[in-house]
């Protein structure tokens, strides 16, 4: 038996989020619907971090099992031709055995990283619908990393927090929150230990009210030490969100590349 | 009775072009019934640039004459509530008269701009799905450059049209063609008089048969030069073609901008 691991992109507008559902409409369930056609065998699969509904990503990572001898490349390929448009295998790669150690999708990873994608001008843009966040007031990049700067580090992001987390602790640790303008676009770039439920979006939402003016950068600080969720702002839009990479040991010798950028910067 | 212009951006995946069909499915269609519901008036419009099925459009132009008393941001706004997603109008402005002269979306434009967005990877990309084409097989930007170089000056482009053109002349001008890497996306960028049915797109089908070595770049020069349809590339796949920008006179007072950028870079 030998555990392999993918690459996962995919565009998650379509689907009713990452993890497997009843009406089968999921990544998840598209993905293990690829396998089992290509392999000709119910292959189960664990995935690094289930994403929300519309929310996307540029590199999930899944593993699974199996005894099957296929090259990488037909994991690839061959998965691939039974996959919607919306969803490709990016690479596949057997992970190396350690004694007494098992590489795991999700229980491996020491860090993830996000992206926000957010639209701002007056006008929405057709081409960024489902792709991009949307603010139509202007938004000053320079408060928001003001204000961006308190999350660094160690903290209890109850505040984040939505009231479905599964997470058994509301603790952890944010490496690291850049914000770049490209012209009518900004990106933020989050990277933390692990994100608690819906954490991304709903601290998107409240540097959008920092960056809007409505809040000083010292009020994030409050909202955070306040660890009250209704002290923050509403949850924002999934649109703009990708799941960008998963961090590991690099024993596990999976692909080694800096967080993914998206594919047009 | 004034005229009227507007800026219009769509994504052009889910319609049937721009032109106006018995379906009602395309983006004049669209913008019509979104001016009607907003005007409460019939109003017909003309476009600067017809796009096929899956072509979108940054700044497609459109005019329109009216009686009507309301703020240019009315237009913008007010229509804007009435039409899908995938369609915006992004400005709106009043076009001065002048004696013995009147602004035509079509007539009065002296060039046209347009971006093909390639995605040059071994792995297709769900993320930019209908909105890039695809090329799996590495292309080499600078032979690319090289072989476009023919198609600057004044040409007779019957090689690059299609049997269904109704231009009057196969003979255009073609101001510019500039082809940029961004990682892994491509962006051409054709700035002429006015393009013929398909050229672009045969263009650039031919211009990736030299990316990818299967011709030399004098080879392309030979095919202008040519004058015959059947020499050049197949039409290469409509999605990553956009509308970018239709220039006039400035006296036509309409916002003055260099070419609109893709939103993404």
């Amino acid at each position: 038996m030998k555990r392999i691991a993918l690459g996962v992109q995919y565009d998650g507008t379509a689907f009713n989020g990452y993890q497997k559902q009843p009406d089968r409409n999921t990544v998840q369930d598209r993905l293990e619907i690829a396998l089992e056609k290509f392999a000709r065998v119910e292959l189960g699969t664990t995935c690094a971090g289930r994403t929300d509904t519309g929310v996307h990503a540029l590199e999930q990572v899944v593993h699974f099992d199996t005894d099957l001898s296929r090259s990488m490349q037909s994991w690839v390929r061959g998965v691939n031709a039974f996959l919607p448009d919306a969803i490709a295998v990016r690479w596949a790669t057997e992970v190396p055995e350690h004694p007494g150690q098992e590489f795991h999708a999700r229980f491996a990873a020491f860090a993830r990283t996000y992206h926000y994608v957010l639209y701002n001008n007056p006008i929405r843009s057709p081409l960024l619908v489902g792709r991009a966040g949307w603010v139509f007031r202007p938004l000053d990049v320079d408060l928001m990393r003001a204000a961006a700067q308190c999350l660094v580090g160690t903290h209890d992001f109850s505040a984040f927090r939505s009231s479905q987390c599964q997470a058994k602790s509301p603790v952890k640790q944010m490496h690291a929150v850049h914000i770049e303008r490209h012209g009518e676009v900004v990106v933020f770039t989050l990277r933390a230990s692990a994100f608690l439920h819906h954490m991304v979006r709903n601290l998107i939402g409240s540097l959008i009210y920092v960056g809007q003016g409505r809040h000083s950068p010292a009020w994030l600080q409050d909202v955070l030490e306040g660890r009250d969720r209704n002290d923050a702002a509403p949850t924002f839009m999934p649109d703009g969100l990708y799941l960008a990479k998963i961090d590991y040991d690099p024993k596990w010798g999976l692909p080694h590349e800096a967080a993914r950028p998206l594919p047009w910067f």
